[in-house]
């Protein structure tokens, strides 16, 4: 049987210590369940820890990059897919994962979310703050899951593969 | 001289009334400026009415699909472009547009006002809510710019192109 | 009643003089006819020659262009659209255009009349050499159309569209 | 270190038998070899086989689906990467991979053929006609590697790789 992919979306260079080090947890939690980790795939930020907390549990990372070549990738990702298409690769993101979780927020990462709900997948939304909570709360209704631990968000993703 | 391409996104087949009837004033008055209007080019909501209102006024209309047919499409669409790529044209219709006007808000629209400021364009907000305002001033600050009436929004994107 | 658009693709840096005024004369009797002109909107070869021949004769321009600026844009574009997705841009101009024409022939260029004929367009060749010719015949069949002159390539796009 | 990500391309419905045969002892080398296979990951002709092949030898199979969902998936497929974007996906195999074989010829894998000399990788040939071995030569020179065994072909990767 073929093992779920998880997507960990957020920011990048902007992503606070804090977003990094929970980002490093879900990547590790995510690798232990047996579940494959995708993110955005670059050398920064929630992308790189979320990949490098997966490789440290050995797990198995895909990083859907924007650029043509491997240029800026993280050093954690075991399948590049080099799409060439800058942020619309986003939406590849979002239909690849089949639960999203967002560790953070920016404009990147809201873009995602905003398309996960667009295509009616779940998502769970760590480490925001209350408006943006409501703010997708609004748009998604009970598809969008707000979590405090880490432990809560992968209790989460196991109740929806389930 | 090329003239300026003004992008209007917003909800299809759930927009209210009101948000059509708002969309079309928007349309009617980029194409009275000169404006190029572009849309996600669907016969549905804020896509068809904006479409319609610029038609009415003479303009000219360019409508990026999601699909690889015409069908679903607006009929005052001028400039058909088929993307076959489902949301990720989402993108396309932002670097399009020099200035982007969601009016009204759902996922698709939220997808488009993240990836304007993901790509550092100004964005105009008008018919939305409280939340919706606040969100997305907390991830675009200055760029994000929120109206009441369709006069304000055109003096403001004038102010932006001069 | 929405005009046609016809797309004239080829060579970038590396055409010829003479495949240049070929295309040149395309793009002046494609807007004399009243069609849209496509291209892929760089300021190079194929793209820019026929363009300049549109403008000259006072047609419509579009380009799609790979970047995500108008950075290296034809100047004879009247409506770019910014794609950001590199040579994956070539699926869209195929999809938007009703016919397509091949004016000589290079890497990208064949890559479009190949998705041309898997998406059943019909495709006129012009400024081809045999081998050219029997490889997309053996690809198309009848879908495939070589001409010697720019008044036998306008002939048939006018059957095709009758 | 990474595995090297090796696209095997070629017709869907249309592959003759042989070919398919061809594609399956492909797929079974790559794996051999503990490269990873790459395809467009559809239930049909070489992606199909060639992925069956990879599984059976105990490798690891990519899929880059044109659909939004996994339906029309092969199930020898173990990361499937929906892109929700048509043939327009054709450019992503290509960026991915870091040698492209072409296994028979068709009109989506002649654009693959073509985007991927284009962005200048090494493709190779096999199971082609000399008309297609020809124009892809004229096309492409000495990137495109013409062979007649899986044997040989594998050698020319190994070759490309070291």
């Amino acid at each position: 049987m073929r093992s779920p992919i998880i997507g960990v979306m957020g920011p990048g260079e902007t992503a606070s210590p804090r977003t990094c080090e929970i980002a490093f947890l879900l990547g590790q939690q995510i690798a232990q369940q047996g579940w494959i980790l995708l993110t955005g795939g670059r050398a920064a930020g929630v992308m790189d820890a979320a990949s490098r907390g997966a490789k440290q549990a050995g797990g198995l990372t895909i990083g859907i990059l924007p650029g043509t070549t491997e240029a800026g990738m993280s050093e954690a990702i075991d399948i590049p897919i080099l799409t060439g298409m800058d942020s619309a690769r986003n939406h590849i993101n979002i239909l690849t994962s089949t639960v999203i979780i967002a560790c953070g927020m920016g404009a990147g990462t809201a873009s995602e979310v905003a398309l996960a709900l667009k295509a009616q997948k779940p998502v769970i939304l760590i480490q925001v703050n209350r408006t943006t909570a409501e703010f997708f709360r609004q748009l998604g209704g009970d598809r969008v899951i707000i979590v405090e631990q880490v432990d809560e968000a992968i209790d989460r993703i196991r109740q929806i593969l389930s």
